[in-house]
């Protein structure tokens, strides 16, 4: 539950990899990473928030990431670096690179005739459709499913069971994660007097370069155009991307996120977890919405938009809640 | 982005097809559709609401579905039909239509030799369990699982990567979106004094005829009795259904709803997406719930129930939370 | 919908095998189980909660489990238990008995070389990773995926579609769900002045023993350190758990709970169906959260927590929302 054990590198080529500046003993050898308070012996850790300085003081670390104002905080070998979390995640891709990829398509995979796949590596018992071309670089996982028509783009990372179905478009550098579904059909239904009757979706998904997709999380196709996710877009796990919905660059859509049909979110929006949009809605750019709120009407400033009912004991919520009741009875609203 | 290239037909043969009236060149090709606002040459489009009146008079669509009272808003081919969006419908079920099946089983399926699976089509890597009927018509995709003692009525369609475990039974036309899972435990223990005990699952689940299940989305098994679907009942995606629930038919559920188990839902009900209902709670027939909607008593009467807390400004937000909060405290309910 | 049918026994051999008391004749043979209401001759039921008292008298049941009080309700057969719904489920598990294990690989599934999978069993598409070693009487469902190095133990059923990443850990007896997704990327990212910046995530999963997972529930690897499932934990579907998570032994999470990164939840908690817990929180043991809340501070002693908007008809709520929100306006807050 502790220390990761990676590639072992000095603290003085680390340094030079990172930009950082070596204070100390630069030959000591990193073997792992782990968090300030749980460091030991040949682990590398970062400090950054004042809140823990004496952990930074106590760590038993070999190597810490300061800044400069922080230089003095410990007498292990430092690295000075102006921003110690971002000098960390650059550690993190030195000490635990991807292993390099070997191109193949696994004998027990299926992939189309009509399919190309050149440079890409496919895994077991996955899926390529007719038509369908996997762009160098790119790793289809075992068990993904790939449709007819789609276009992956280059070095893209497709965790099994992964399922992205016919005609839709991916960037280059995506990832996806296990689970998620691409290109599922938008919820369209018209009302007749027996019931429901679907309506054919027949636009698909089209997502940009560098995008993210979490897992067993849903985007689907478009009902006539597409469902559109923009460059640099991060979803997490459990989103439900419904049909014609845009997702402007670099937002980000935290775990448990719905988003309803036909929706627009701007870009560099950030959307808590659990945070809901309703259809047909419009958000602009640079929007936050607090976790588990609802938005129901287009929002149109950027800045920080919050409704959640405040949590309490239950025993006091019972009181608010038979007040918020009463209130209305008492003084009706006109409407 | 835009528009849909389809199987092409002329503008009089779709409208004999769909029980529209041809006005002007009946014998332009339909070739794709779009919306309004984009549709290009060669495009089928629908105008319906007034607000987008001007569009559809600046449309470069080829042809138009129009009332009979707008029939002089455009120039170009128009199809003259009294429910423009459901005449669409129709069009898109004629211009993208289902490739014909292809009844076989893959070699890379595997079939118990007890299965029966006449006339059906059965993907890569799906598996169908001992005695497992797949109706004549359905289509089983890639990675899909079918367990045993199953029954999947006529003409389904379940997309790759769905899984059906034992002695699920579905009715006829139902489709089932990637990764839906149907029948997994329901979440049943008992305290002991040393944590849970498990409770044994013995139900299943009874989906009814023309039922569509969306992505992602789970129904467990009933603890003793089973967990029922009615008739045409739609069900979006990352919708989780729990053990006992029993929904009326033609009741439709949107997206990441939650019904917690041996709830009762009703005919004809509308479920707002992330609305949740409590366990062992009835919902009669004919309920709109407003999407983000808790429903923690059974409700009696038809109508729309709404609960969620007003969005605003996260500034406002704390104030009002604020007010809230104080508010019980400065004039105590009695309890 | 009805009785399902198990092994059949007599009252007299299940009386025995439950520590129950026989009353009546015990001869007769339990085929199968139902609840009070449907139960018809052959069946096992059983009564404990006085509203159902005439459903138990007019019980067409053969076999009724009641307490030592409630003897003479019916005339049936009786097995007079303490504890009647725990004696009915340990019943379900002798009229309902698992298969015995056939430990056996599938020649359908995919096994590395340096995998260790003596005992169990693993069911055609599945994948065995390096170095992975699976428990013995453990079953590996079709088309799951288990990736490299990772421990999962004895006497576990991980259903068809369950996705176990690299490196992570389950303890014994464990049982995951269809879709359930283990050891996924964190969602980490630093704001970079071009978007979003991956953090690579290091850390693992690590479950104890006993754990049940639901359908399509999500668990993200931990970013430096490990996200722990304590001993005895039971986790419904659609359940998003973030990097970095700690939840204590025996906690039980309904369906469509999210937890954020780097939130700590006690020992024995129930978290309700749709609660959310915020990032970097730490909930006490012993805390019981209503469905729907979302807890935004920390939680330091046990009780119940409660926030959720009191739902009413659509045309009331319109009256309170507008209230509330007048109400900061008239009587404005300090801040």
């Amino acid at each position: 539950m502790g220390r990761q054990v990676g590639r072992p590198l000095t603290a003085q080529t680390l340094a030079h990899s990172i930009g950082a500046r070596c204070l100390g003993d630069g030959t000591v050898q990193i073997t792992g990473v782990a968090s300030l308070d749980i460091a030991a012996v040949g682990d590398l850790t970062f400090f950054s928030d004042t809140k823990h300085r004496a952990a930074a003081t106590n760590s038993a670390a070999s190597v810490l990431i300061v800044r400069e104002v922080d230089a003095d905080i410990a007498s292990c070998t430092r690295l000075i670096h102006p921003a110690p979390h971002a000098a960390f995640a650059a550690a993190l891709d030195l000490l635990f690179p991807i292993a390099p990829l070997r191109a193949e398509v696994s004998p027990l995979a299926q992939v189309a005739s009509s399919a190309s796949v050149d440079g890409a590596r496919i895994e077991a018992f996955a899926c390529i459709g007719e038509r369908t071309t996997v762009g160098s670089g790119s790793v289809i996982g075992a068990q993904v499913f790939i449709g007819d028509d789609v276009i992956v783009g280059e070095n893209c990372r497709i965790y099994p069971g992964v399922r992205v179905l016919a005609r839709a478009r991916l960037g280059d550098r995506c990832i996806l994660h296990s689970g998620a579904v691409i290109g599922s059909d938008g919820f369209g239904f018209q009302p007749t007097g027996r019931g429901w009757r679907k309506v054919a979706q027949v636009g698909t998904v089209i997502v940009g370069n560098d995008v993210e997709i979490g897992a067993n999380t849903t985007i689907d196709r478009g009902a006539i155009e597409d469902t559109v996710i923009g460059n640099g877009v991060k979803i997490d796990n459990l989103v439900q991307i419904a049909h014609n919905v845009r997702v402007g660059d670099n937002t980000a859509i935290a775990g448990c996120v719905g988003i309803a049909g036909s929706a627009t979110v701007g870009a560099r929006c950030m959307l808590g977890g659990a945070s809901m949009v309703v259809g047909h809605l419009s958000i602009c750019d640079d929007v936050i919405v607090s976790g588990g709120t609802l938005i129901a009407t287009s929002i149109t400033q950027p800045g920080q938009y919050t409704g959640v009912f405040p949590t309490t004991t239950h025993r006091e919520w019972i009181k608010i809640a038979a007040k918020l009741r009463r209130s209305i009875k008492a003084n009706p609203a006109p409407g």
